[in-house]
């Protein structure tokens, strides 16, 4: 390959990319020591009370290689599909059981401010390069490359989140179950000189929030964006607001015209709105770093919203789903094919507005495979759901629709915007909690109903994402009792 | 008065009811101890951050009297009403401002297990009485008193909590605001010698639950009842199944036979049913003592159904309403009125099967008065719905309907069980909790709905009380920074 310096040469943008990446040591070595510093590959495997027991344990790890191998996947526009799921998608690394991944992924929402979300940061900028000509990544979306549809742009942002990935999962297939233990987290540091040890994130009031045609002042409606500042050096838990705007008609590079918030990655122009600075006075924002989207490839569609979750997680936005947690995931399709993004620097139940603060993060990853075969009489067995583990609790996810796209026929990707409530997503929750503790924990149905009554938290994850979500909480330690 | 032992005394039953809790010492004496040990006067006022500034805690004192009185309100069948709020009701206990008043809950789920719950213990059977002449509280609910409607009874169970009071606070007029300073919880031990030091509860997987249209297993439809125990000595802060037994029809004294549990207070003929025993085995359930049903008479009708929570509070069924908790309520007649019922030993957020785990519970708590007149400007201005802060969290609840009595015209009262959603009850949350940012900390509506949206936990609170409810979470460490 030509060391990014040689236009003539016909891979000359790839290869120009990967060379600005590996000029860009500092902020990467920060997230490696991180995770070193998080006592890295040493530290794991003393565990807790898991839904893995020792047995599935050693059942796993019969199916892996000797040695644990370590990968990192970058995020750039080589390495990111945007907007949806694709069980057609080429892996990016393939991985085999038990290893290790570092995983960069990048806010959407960056273009709400390119000097302190992308200026300077190669792998962002690959991904949201966007001139008169050409786009870093083109599709956007799940919808129709020609933009027949809204004339929004290619896939017209049907679907919106930059996927970091996939990852394939060696011996991975149907029926089985990943088990993906996240490792660590950390904000990617803006890479402005401007500002130095800081990382940003926006939030974005947009016209998919719950809020949107209930607004109190005016104008109405509107859409508002705000940024917040979050600690890159770790010395900090805490968020705070630096500025909003309301979202004016911004023109995309193409010459389409964006009155709303309707197509990912549109940079604005700062020179059109009217920015508020001191806003949110002395409020600290706890950060909850966490994943909104975290998802296997589903078998039913070639492309996939990226916006609904469903039984292959995706974008489920529950903040708990951050470092130290475990997610458990049904395989759908050979090799599992995981992709990561919707990075947030925290959120809340609920996620009303629309957005979390959108902010990229960088996550390492465990993958332990399950094999179906090994899953009889298990907690896992014929898990058909994501399913959360923390170290204190047990999480099921509801939606409205459990699996939307096999459930909604056809136009399942459409219909499923219009069918979404709270009650719904409360009834698949219910029925999910009752099915975990009637096999896990081998209740009786009459046991598990009045558990769940007297001792698990039902919460709303969001009511944004098309198919609405409840999770419902369970406390580890309920278990830990010895009858007397 | 008779001392309870002349017949022919025409208070009779009255007097002896009174002589028979005179001597129970020794249970009673224990509720007094227990606040005692709780630092009982001396440990209020310490406050910490609160929606009660200083100065707003000067103004109310100036309303106190210059010395605190201490009341307590024993639970008997002539201090309960059962079933329904009434500002027509006659005051229990007058108290001034400021005073503390200890009030006995019972729990109307008692009759599941005469034995353990009501057996020897002279206010819960004074409240039980039930024979095939009188009732020791006839009517139970806000239906008519002739039973003329579905023949279930006085009241026809329209309205289900024993509530103890109410509670005339003098001075309280329309517009004033009630803080209800929750300082002590503990639970009734049961009175029956077989059981020492311990209390019970019962959970009632009931018809009117989420999960009741929605069973795997046969037979369907079911109702189940299970009994928990709950440690009495305050050794142990979890509870444990006991048994559990599948509803039959039941029989009341008055000869009418119950199918369903549809009418509160009928004893369980455990003839007629099979105790399973061995459930549950190993399962610690957290107990969180709180009351589901604190609430102030509202203004809008002349008898009102205890079940569906409204804008004075009454059946929030939060169970974060407990020791250590303050509410806020919006007082609609003169005195407040105040009533406690509904005591629950524990419950999980959407008390999906119907009830928690209901116990009897006997509260402390300390009334301050907030005259309308010294609100102006501060965080409780206008406060028209019920709000609780705890030490670390404000919580605001909304309501499928905020203010159903006056919302739902004349038919209000049974119209409200046919129009109940959880996403109309967040709906209301999102309104209330964005007044409170709003008013409470001066915040613009944009800031408001960003920080509810990245800060804010929406949770389920109950999807069977008629009225549902979902509560906001937002913590006080929110507003403690310096802007550096």
């Amino acid at each position: 390959m030509c060391a990014g310096d040689d236009k003539s040469c016909p891979e000359y943008e790839s290869h120009r990319l990967r060379q600005s990446l590996a000029l860009d040591q500092e902020r990467r070595s920060f997230v490696k020591s991180a995770f070193a510093a998080a006592g890295g590959l040493a530290a794991l495997g003393a565990g807790g009370i898991s839904l893995v027991t020792p047995e599935m344990a050693r059942a796993a790890a019969a199916n892996q290689p000797a040695k644990r191998g370590y990968h990192h996947l970058p995020a750039t526009s080589e390495t990111v599909h945007w907007g949806y799921f694709s069980k057609k998608l080429k892996p990016q690394v393939e991985i085999d059981p038990g290893d290790f991944v570092t995983i960069e992924a990048l806010t959407h929402h960056a273009g709400d401010d390119w000097d302190r979300m992308i200026k300077g940061d190669p792998g962002a900028e690959s991904v949201y390069l966007w001139t008169r000509d050409k786009k870093g990544v083109n599709r956007r979306g799940a919808g129709p490359i020609d933009a027949s549809l809204f004339g929004r742009g290619a896939g017209e942002g049907l679907g919106v989140h930059i996927c970091t990935g996939p990852v394939f999962v060696r011996g991975a297939q149907e029926g089985d179950v990943i088990e993906l233990r996240i490792i660590d987290v950390t904000p990617r540091p803006c890479a402005n000189p401007s500002y130095p040890g800081k990382a940003f994130g926006s939030n974005a009031a947009a016209w998919w929030g719950f809020h949107y045609k209930d607004l109190l002042t005016e104008p109405k409606p509107r859409e508002v964006i705000t940024i917040y500042e979050v600690d890159a050096t770790g010395e900090r838990n805490w968020a705070k607001a630096v500025y909003n705007f309301r979202w004016t008609p911004q023109t995309d590079p193409f010459g389409v015209v964006h009155r709303t918030i309707d197509y990912p990655g549109v940079p604005v122009d700062h020179a059109t709105v009217k920015e508020n600075h001191g806003i949110l006075k002395g409020v600290r924002i706890p950060i909850r770093p966490h994943f909104g989207v975290i998802g296997l490839a589903p078998k039913e569609a070639d492309i996939v919203d990226s916006i609904p979750p469903s039984y292959t997680g995706g974008n489920i936005d529950n903040w708990r789903i951050g470092k130290g947690a475990t997610m458990y995931y049904p395989v759908a399709v050979e090799g599992a094919l995981i992709s990561v993004g919707d990075p947030h620097a925290s959120q809340g139940d609920s996620e009303l507005c629309g957005t979390a603060i959108e902010c990229s993060l960088t996550g390492t990853f465990q993958v332990v495979l399950h094999k179906k075969a090994d899953l009889a009489g298990t907690a896992l067995e014929a898990l058909d759901y994501p399913m959360l583990e923390t170290q204190n609790e047990w999480l099921v996810h509801g939606f409205s629709y459990a699996n939307y796209l096999a459930e909604l026929g056809a136009d399942a990707q459409s219909e499923i915007y219009k069918k979404s409530s709270v009650d719904l997503a409360l009834r698949d929750a219910f029925r999910k909690m009752r099915h975990f503790l009637m096999t896990t924990k081998k209740l009786s149905e009459d046991e598990a109903i009045s558990l769940m009554t007297i001792a698990v938290d039902f919460g709303i994850t969001q009511v944004v994402d098309g198919n609405w979500g409840v999770h419902a909480v369970i406390r580890k330690d309920l278990f830990s009792g010895v009858e007397a």
